[in-house]
């Protein structure tokens, strides 16, 4: 019979793979808690094998599970000594989702189920208070009212703010049992109301719904869109865990509380928890009471600290990992609900990951392999300038590091709506709830009025690297008027504020930022890294400044140096228009010879910059018409510099006009009619290389590229153009000067053509831009129009122009490197497109075997380490 | 040692391979002709490899021919009794090139080589012929000088004219011995000036310089335009002929003439020829002396007539073809001096095809193989409605048939000027020469007042398959004032005329058409070609009357329906746009339900026509953008009939705007987001289908075609809309209809994906108008700018967008098709893209075992023709 449904225990767990793919995550952690002999509330885990039978069984149960079921909440009976529905000593038990993935908030829980009219009775006697039983059994009531029976949260809660307000007190401690009864009727009559069927008495029927609404809710709305934000598939399933509750709210013995094992936010080594006394595990997690610190605990309740501690560092030692714990302390006995892997800042990760390997807990390559690479763009940005002058507004908890300034929105479809118009927000919330993840997902930072380091809003924002700064109490938010005030300040809808997630400050205005500092364990993972790649990286840089960020940050050359920007600078666009506007050769030749020196000037600076590295230097790319003016005023502008009729700049203009320039007469086909142009930049960087040499300065392996090649043919005239203009100068300079020429592979037919090619070049450069535009045949200009709907269908797993679309452009790219090698085999392959710095694209890199890749100069590090783990993953596949 | 030099003469010929590849085709023929017994003068053929050489010798006579050479020239000796340069009794030779492709007029002859101030004297001597003798002398000078020397011959032309004037006489045989004496010396004095240097006297200098002189030929410019023109490869070379001269100017018992075996122009069995008594070769092809019809010959020269006769028919058995032969009396003693297969009509290739079955020559397969299936177009696209009003204003002689309508235009660079601006034009001069073959490409007909039916003029034109008259001695040219007078008529430079070149007519204005037969020799041949094709033959058509037409010229179903054609009726464009202008969906489907009854009638229309054939019907494929208004003032038009504001239709259309349309949200990714639009067209194609099925009309077999696919999911998506709606129709309805879902292959990535896409289709065509532009990267709306520097730098052999590119693009097909096959064995394969008519890309189609071409109905005939070639050039590979 098929293994469906796994019991752990004090007696340890059934789980022999520890599989979070059968058992989930909390259900493979908690088989892992018991195995190692922690106190875990006896229960056991229903698979998720049984969600993808219960999807199949028209969302019903499936019969199988059934009979097994009873019999695993018999064993829960027979450890407790309690029975489920029992009218003297009745079993309670939660029913807890559980995903190979953490998805938190995203899916459902029920607590406190087995209580009716009558076992409610029998707990209040039992534990002789009649306040908490019933207290219990409203919270059962509501979260099965909502979860299960689908009614809106928000009803069941206005009744007790209703009640509240009548009573005139605030808390709901200030509640007794004569209050809940009272409010346990009311909320009865909704169930009654919207259901038309009475709250069920019966606690198998309880049970069932319980599992089927566990199920359900990994359909859910919230759910879907948090899998489809991280890449989740939707095949996975939930598992389910039923367990005997554990109360930590029975009176001041008892407790509750979420810890990490370490500081999540700065990897510190240091118990870093909340906990709340008689309270519940929801009470901490939703942020409604402020919770205490956990070091407190010591004073507190000595005995459970000094056990916990010792716990934390037996799991870490067990799961060689920082862990985010949850627990409660029911009449003085700690029992463990849940540990996992805890979610941490890139900060953290890196500093955990460096003391790990100090502590023997882990190699250097466990390391390198346990640091989310695409996490790293967090630290890699500018941080606030200290020296810059702060309109502090208020402060609050730094729950997420990093920095982070936009317009003031108040709800996340705004942000949402913004995010599409390229605006940067601050999300300012209350607090934030699971309804608001696309949202924080389109926000720049989120800024919360209420909730702990642990409440939703700190958890999501961690995991999402986002600057977030939480229970900032000061601030007082009013959603109907769109402002918040802090003070004497009035913040309205789109004023720009400033956030950093690292002090817990809040800032008027936007504040100016500093160059990150990647020293101290940052640089230390980078050399350990360093160490296991094979793939060299590059950048992509046209501007000194760049260039020199580049280096620091530790490029090993330039990967794509884009030429076309050097034309737009004010001084030599005139240039650049007279020489398009040319109608003779001759003409042409000498606006050429106007740029030449400013194009030299620009390579000397980089080439001294990059001395002793490769630096690819492309010719010139983009269609004319795009340095051209567009506006009537523009056009005036240049009839009195270049002494044209307005005239006939307009019709050159629109002669020039392409309706789809992105396949138009751009890259080589440029070179091909106005080869003077590319030998005028072929010059600049000769010349440039001459000069550094008379300079004495180590030269740069200049490698020049030509672009859009989709023929042999265009690359050997092409490069014959290049070797003479070579030749010419080292004649004129007396130098002699080494350089390749190469192209960039970036149209589906050079990948297929790419043994001729090689014939003629000495390196390739995959252009996976305009090679996923080409291949897909969409415009990434225009493709806003449909991407959502090819996202929302599922038609696009990830979008193809941030991570390497393996299947399609990625076997034109294999293609291409076989190909290429079969005909040279020194061939140097690299990519530079904008997935040079994704993390997938790079493993795609290091599988197919590229020698570089090339990203922007804030996404260096992160290639360096995403090109180690590729490295890393590679050989343990093939070892 | 390697033979180079290949003798020929009354001893037959030392060529034992026939070879045109190595002796040219004049060399290769003249050879044959020695082998049959025929007279040929006695002459050798130095091999094309030496032009390759000469080549790499830096353009000089490569030492090895030099004594093989001379002495092939005394063997000429030997035959003739005859000695080069000798004072008494002087050998006289030519020298022709002769490529292995018939180039007519395109490279250099020099005649009477062997002339100089002594020999002429002995020349005059021995023929008692004072004036022939100075007549040769001056025509070898004036040859030798403009071939060889590069002397402008107009120079030497214009001398003889001025001294005409002065003399008072019109024609040049009304000179005397004297008169060319003195024009003798002048054109000494021309060489002299020019040169620097005397007219060379050395006969052996003489023969080096002309053999040189061919050579360099070979790449002349206007060699060079005929080559790309004509797809021919540079690396080629030509051969030269070195032949003893045979004179017809020695008096009146000789003659000069060419003759083809049968009509080129019709077909017909008859001697077709035209010669000259007393004249030079030349004389007749310049058309500067007007020739008689050779069937005249049986009076004037009757024992000739007759050899010729018997001659011609010993020749069309041999090469089993239609020949084109060139001749000369000498003192009554016939010289054959070449023969090689004729160039004909499209008409006259079918009727001689034919006829060559019925008198058992060829076999119905060599028919088939025999015609150049793109001349076909000349005999598929409408010729002059005879019941149309015409005024006729000249009249010529019908050198290539055809009508035309278009622009006077006097120069070969208007008539190119023109057509780049998409103008048609009829180029009129007074008579043509290879320097106006680029304007007799452009223009659409031509149109000489001299030359006759084998003038420069005719023979290019039946090459080219373009209408011709020739000879049209009625009118007058002025180039200077743009003008040609015919009778009281004068017509300017840009006024409309029209030529029929079956019947040398020439209209004024454009003359209305009518659809072609092809019934007869050409529906014979189409027979034939349907019995040995294995392709089938679709038509893309979407109205009812190209349906009809494509039908009748034996299409096989419908391979492309387009079904946004439809759209662009008056009638329907206004609720097309209102649907396009819908803010909300429910405003969309109540547009869409207006246009759902023109789409259904549409539909009935066109399948009524294909009654029991295939037809595939594309869903809505251009951007929606494109059938929003352009101007201002349609914008206006449609604010009034929509009732919306100009300033929402503007944002409406801005926000639509797209930077490369071609990559944009078209093809299935309107499906996608809109699916309700692909419903609509759906509901349309059922809901005609179920009408037929009720009006008893055989059905047509329906293929619903997804456009512009890149993934599976997009195909199993909207392939779930179709069997959706198709079952809801045969619902509502209660009929059965049996249909296929499938897609176009026309991005890279589809047809790498082939595989997984093949699981939803169940068919495939090949778009490959789009394949071509994306794997190429090139637009093919933009690429008119640089599409002319490719093909002068040789970086397209042939326009991809009319021959598929086999090596890029074709790599594609075959991978989708491998693959494809590979998930279903059964699916269906085909070509829509307009290389469906191209006979060279039918070849690849074959080769790739697709099972259909699909192309504009006027190529219908084309494409079954080519299939047959395609499958019996195929079979004729692997037997």
């Amino acid at each position: 019979m098929e293994k469906l449904i796994y019991r752990f225990n004090n007696k340890g767990s059934q789980s022999s793979l520890n599989s979070k793919d059968i058992l989930g995550g909390k259900g493979a952690n908690l088989a892992q808690m018991a195995k190692l002999g922690l106190p875990v509330p006896p229960g056991f885990t229903i698979s998720t094998k049984v969600c993808e039978y219960f999807y199949k069984n028209n969302k019903k149960i499936p019969k199988k599970i059934i009979s097994q079921t009873k019999k695993e909440v018999s064993i829960i009976e027979k450890i407790t000594k309690k029975k489920l529905g029992d009218l003297s000593n009745p079993l309670l038990i939660s029913v807890r989702s559980g995903a190979r993935f953490s998805m938190p908030g995203m899916m459902d829980t029920i607590l406190n189920l087995g209580l009716n009219d009558k076992t409610v009775i029998a707990l209040k006697k039992n534990t002789s208070n009649g306040r908490f039983a019933k207290d219990c059994y409203r919270r059962f009531i509501q979260m099965y009212g909502s979860v299960v029976l689908g009614i809106e949260s928000y009803l069941f809660e206005e009744l007790i703010e209703n009640f509240k307000l009548t009573k005139g007190v605030i808390k709901d401690t200030e509640l007794n049992e004569h209050d809940w009864d009272g409010l346990i009727k009311n909320f009865k009559e909704i169930i009654k109301q919207k259901t038309k069927k009475n709250f069920p008495q019966n606690v198998n029927e309880q049970l069932w719904g319980a599992i089927s609404a566990v199920f359900l809710s990994w359909n859910s709305k919230r759910a879907k869109i948090y899998r489809k934000i991280n890449y989740l598939p939707d095949h996975w399933g939930t598992a389910v865990n039923v367990q005997a509750m554990v109360f930590g709210n029975m009176g001041n013995d008892c407790a509750t509380g979420v810890a990490f094992t370490r500081n999540p936010s700065t990897g510190k080594k240091e118990i870093f928890g909340e906990y709340l006394i008689n309270a519940q595990g929801e009470d901490v997690v939703a942020g409604t009471r402020t919770p205490k610190n956990l070091l407190s605990m010591s004073s507190s309740m000595n005995k459970i600290f000094l056990k916990l501690k010792k716990i934390f560092n037996q799991l870490e030692k067990k799961y060689k990992d920082m862990q985010d714990i949850e627990f409660t302390v029911e009449n003085n006995k700690l029992w463990m609900l849940q540990t996992r892997s805890g979610k941490r800042t890139a900060r953290a990760a890196i500093k955990i990951a460096v003391d790990m390997v100090q502590e023997k807990l882990i190699s250097k390559k466990e390391a390198i392999l346990r640091i989310d690479a695409n996490t790293l763009d967090t630290l890699l940005h500018p941080t606030l300038d200290e020296k810059a002058e702060k309109k502090i507004i208020a402060s609050g908890l730094p729950a997420s590091p990093g920095a982070a300034s936009g317009k003031v929105t108040f709800s996340a479809d705004e942000a949402e709506r913004l995010k599409d118009q390229m605006q940067d927000t601050i999300l300012v919330r209350i607090e934030t709830s699971p309804e608001d993840i696309n949202g924080m997902h389109a926000a720049k930072g989120i800024l919360t009025a209420r909730g702990g380091m642990t409440s939703h809003a700190a958890v999501v924002a961690r995991g999402m690297g986002k600057p977030c700064v939480s229970g900032s109490s000061g601030i007082e938010i009013d959603y109907e008027k769109k402002i918040f005030k802090s003070g004497n300040y009035i913040i309205k809808e789109a004023d720009i504020i400033t956030i950093d997630g690292g002090s817990g400050k809040i800032m008027l205005g936007e504040v100016p930022t500093v160059k990150p500092d990647i020293s101290g364990d940052f640089s230390k993972i980078m050399k350990w890294a360093d160490k296991y790649r094979k793939l060299k990286v590059r950048t992509n840089s046209e501007t000194p400044a760049d260039t020199k960020i580049a280096r620091d940050f530790g490029a090993e050359g330039i990967g794509l140096c884009r030429t076309e920007h050097m034309f737009f600078d004010e001084k030599r666009i005139i240039s650049v228009r007279q020489m398009i506007l040319s109608k003779t050769l001759d003409d042409r030749k000498n606006a050429l010879a106007k740029l030449l020196p400013y194009q030299r000037k620009d390579f000397i600076e980089i080439f001294k910059i990059m001395s002793g590295l490769p630096v690819t230097v492309r010719l010139l790319d983009p269609p004319l018409h795009e340095f051209l003016p567009k506006t009537e005023k523009d056009i005036d502008g240049i009839t009195k510099e270049l002494n044209m009729s307005n005239q006939s700049i307009k019709s050159r203009i629109s002669e020039l006009h392409e309706q789809n320039p992105m396949l138009g007469h751009r890259g080589c086909r440029l070179g091909i009619s106005f080869p003077e142009i590319y030998k005028m930049q072929c010059q600049a960087i000769f010349e440039a290389l001459a000069e550094c040499k008379k300079k004495k300065i180590k030269p740069v392996i200049p490698e020049i590229m030509i672009p859009l090649v989709s023929t042999a043919a265009e690359i050997k005239i092409l490069r014959k153009l290049v070797d003479e203009t070579a030749e010419e100068i080292q004649k004129i300079h007396s130098v002699k000067i080494k350089y390749y020429v190469g192209t960039m592979i970036e149209l589906p037919r050079a990948a297929l053509r790419a043994k001729d090619i090689a014939r003629y070049a000495d390196f390739f450069s995959f252009g996976t831009n305009d090679l996923t535009q080409t291949t897909f045949g969409i415009s990434r200009d225009d493709s806003g129009k449909f991407l959502n709907d090819y996202v929302e269908n599922k038609i696009f797993y990830k979008d193809p122009f941030i991570s390497i679309d393996e299947r399609g452009v990625g076997e034109l790219i294999k293609v291409a490197t076989e190909r290429g090698r079969m005909q040279k085999k020194s061939l140097k392959l690299g990519i530079c497109g904008e997935h040079g710095g994704d993390p997938s694209s790079i493993d795609f890199c290091e599988k197919t075997k590229l020698n570089y890749v090339s990203c922007s100069p804030y996404r260096v590090p992160i290639a360096r380490l995403s090109a180690a783990q590729a490295y890393l993953k590679k050989i343990n596949n093939f070892n």
